[in-house]
């Protein structure tokens, strides 16, 4: 199901190269304010367009489908459309022959028995992001007094980002990353014990964006290192404020006040412009490949403001069931 | 909601010093074999009495409360209790005034207004793992020639388990440790693309386990910092073998048929017997605090089990889904 | 699935002859005072006794296994058990040849291949009543200022339920009955347009009843003969309050503050003392046959704290959802 | 929420006088065919044009923004728009200060603190069911060997459907119906105890459905006053056919086999012609008053399509998770 949330609830749809791809929020409370301007500044942080970013551009713009009246939430199903204007399928004929390494290309073919829209990725596409990128703006206005701040701490290994960017197009090689992303403001107690706390939230979500392939929180594998005496965060106030932070604002899966923070791992992005082998599924050989169409050589340079919209939607979700709950 | 899986779907309840701890097992199928005897293999592996784990041992005798007839399954709800007979709440009269740092007692104390059992970490205990380990094991009999293996290779940063368990009783500190998990004869398929993922449905279960701080499938971490050449695995037959294994055999949340391999984080047991601060409620004043009751120097002895029966959950509703969907 | 809800969430487990019949419920928030005498009066009102009723009586005394602190809700998931004391299962050892007409053992057995539990039809059993007469009493709690009130208000065709108990007894034949549900003091805004609407939401829990087999809202089936002139409500003051109440106190899915209202029709108990026929497995012919057991000549008349129980869900539901979407 | 299923899961959007209209599916399995000629004999059965329905036309053509590539389902979650183009805002612009009775212009300004999109009824409009009516064809097609089958029987408290329309349009008064439908070739074993019962499903769909007030199955409402004995249906064969049908082919919520029957009561369309009261917020006064805006004079006449996709929709989702529990 490509759902997700119990109050503030969220349904993507759509594919790279089909018409449009969209989302359609539910559980938005009537009456906020509501303009294409609010979504500038996050569609503009995941466009591509920057070194180390792939030429396909979109105009991003978000067309209302429902929800909306009078540039304000009605209060109904919320639906976000984005057109598909700038493909170019023919760069994806070979694909059913020759299935990409490290895409889905062969996964989605053999489970949707062939009938998946290959082209760029189908419904697999990073271009979904947009919609979800969207609907963390919705998100953030519902987290009032909560600011979310993710940013791109490494890039191939290192931590001086521009110059891995410049590094990997000289090489010609895709690389990866590390998003860093930390939420202020919080109050205590978003989070269930068990199968609704807030790692498992975030981490669901952060696990449906393209390429991110681990997650910590607070210290994360590092705390696996560390003596208890060493991680536990002293309690050095009423309010719950602690010391340290090593358990990145999470106890028990609920928040405690401070400061939520974690890291997501971004893989390189699979079609790098180096020659690989793959599976020819006509020759049934591995054979010599090399990957068309328009890509990003880091793709997690777009990938923050996405983790950013998750970490919203997610925290939209849960403080509403807090709320919800009293 | 303490409910996880949309088919395969279970719902945990109990306190650790209540008269009982369980789960509600719902879409499992009629006429599956069940005994007492198909358990023990799994409690015994979580349950605590070997050295670096708590003195407080349960019986953790299954009692089939619905669902099972004549030792087969009913295709009814099927709820399993753990009766709790070992509790010494008394241990517990303080915390009430001192929230244990690293612990989820002040969060719950605020969350809850005061109303949660805090005898023993109530709810939130890492005693309800024993329903979990329960349904894992109901889990595993769906997942037919598929094999989950669990296991800890690291303790306190240390990869010999039985010198850094010696060296946390020697100091008297609690260490973490890292969990890594393979389940192989999965067929291609299973996820969706974005919200139900493979990585988002066990990272979601995962971080429902007390103590885990972070997950990374594959490379994880480290495959933020290779080149794309590197880690894109070539695919090298017609079933999709691959040569390499980076992704741990998830290609756009789906599983690729390669043996499916994550990690998992394992940060210290909080009650560790080191002398620590916290806020005292009574004295309002941060003060020097040593934890009773009887505790675990290392939780993660006890976690690959539990581990293996989350991801089993979290496999089996997928694996039900993929088949409804056909 | 065996849920219900989203917020104040039901799942509901065990068989009429197993070891004991439960729910849990999830959602309930913390601080609640709650003793066992606080079920007394509608465990009462469903059990049986009566002229009419089934000579198996239980005690119904709950046992609380999680989710109840010092006589307070823990705001954790709250287990309610009814052990099963009084049960005959000798009684039904002919059903596996000889499926009853007008009950579910035929469709049980093909549905569950033969696994379900078949006596005093097990998992189907109108015994499961006494765990939702339970959970009714719960979020009875939660509906400060509502007053829910079923009732009986015809029986085998007769208003005067007494002397159509009596003529049952007499002809010693089954008869059904319609009970009628107001409640009073609802806010204005409970439910939303389609799906969430408080008739499908109501319809839903009342169709889980065992034995219901209509319902109608406000005018219901005479709504359909009447005129648009005749039916609409007018309305005649600031607070919205109705002249008539021909919509039940519901428009367009959604409360309207005026007393909901609503019938359900509850089919003659389907074991009947009178000889009926059915098809012999064994014999492979349809043969003369008579109930065994112990059964209800008038269902009807445990029928109306269920129905009570059902609509306290219902609008608990769709009250916390309406408070969380503020 | 206005989402409705667990693996075939619809999701609704839009308002009358908004952009457009429309509902995303998930759980669509790929490969199905798919073309506009597909959805033109269900929407032309729903469309307005007949005497007794209003004079707004629309075209009706399903725009697929997704799911569908190359005339086949990809497996994707599929959406379907209907853009809003014969819309005449104007005529609704006094409903601000006079809620119209029996409608739900009341109840929803009181929900959504005044911001819903009061336009034509906005989301709560009856335009939206083309959107269900698109699903429903969908669903259709998931049934294989199953026809579902529902017409108007009755219109004004008359058989003849004719004379009663003509009478309507005389009198210049609204007029309610009922509707039967039947289901024909069921499998065994759709449904389950309790929540999951295809009463709880087709009830909770059918209400979803504006101006539905009542439901019944089977004998329904009749069968309050019958005798067991005359109820039961005998079952007669080796494959469960019973000799009558008293239960409308469900038995402990479960489908027998044989034919699935139930009857919904359509209530008088509120926007009659004729002269009414209500209050006027302005005047804080209630006032004679008369609807603008274009009407049916009878919706039942529209609605027979639109409960044959609400069922289809409700037993494609019973039939796919009963297959994903096998």
């Amino acid at each position: 199901m490509n759902s997700f949330g119990r109050i503030f609830r969220i349904s993507l749809f759509g594919e790279s190269h089909g018409p449009a791809v969209g989302i359609t929020i539910d559980g938005c409370p009537a009456g906020l304010d509501i303009s294409n301007a609010d979504f500038e500044t996050d569609l503009q942080r995941r466009r591509a367009g920057a070194a180390g970013t792939t030429p396909r551009t979109e105009e991003d713009i978000p067309k209302f489908a429902s929800g909306v009246f009078q540039n304000k939430t009605t209060g109904a199903p919320l639906t976000i459309l984005f057109e598909n204007n700038n493909t170019r399928s023919s760069d994806y004929e070979t694909l059913k022959e020759t299935p990409r390494p490290g895409h889905a290309d062969f996964v989605l073919h053999e489970k949707f028995k062939g009938f998946n829209d290959y082209r760029g990725g189908g419904h697999s596409s990073g271009r979904l992001t947009v919609a979800l990128v969207a609907a963390g703006v919705l998100a953030k206005k519902l987290l009032k007094n909560i600011s979310i701040q993710a940013e791109l701490i490494e890039a191939g290994g290192n931590e001086n980002i521009e110059a891995a960017i410049q590094a990997a197009i000289e090489t010609q090689d895709s690389i990866g990353g590390i998003v860093a992303c930390t939420a202020s403001g919080l109050p205590i107690g978003l989070g269930e014990p068990f199968f609704d706390s807030v790692e498992s939230s975030i981490a669901h979500l952060a696990f449906a964006i393209p390429a991110i392939k681990g997650i910590e929180f607070g210290s994360g594998f590092n705390a696996a290192r560390m003596k208890g005496s060493e991680h536990n965060d002293a309690i050095i106030d009423a309010r719950g404020t602690t010391k340290t932070n090593h358990a990145g604002g999470i106890n028990g899966g609920i928040t405690n006040g401070n400061d939520l923070y974690f890291r997501v791992a971004v893989k390189p992005t699979s079609s790098t412009p180096q020659q690989q082998q793959t599976w020819n599924k006509q020759t049934q050989s591995v054979e010599a490949f090399t990957v068309k169409g328009r890509h990003d050589l880091c793709i997690a340079l777009r990938v923050p403001v996405v983790v950013e919209a998750m970490t919203a939607i997610a925290l939209a979700d849960l403080l509403r069931l807090h709320e919800g709950a009293v």
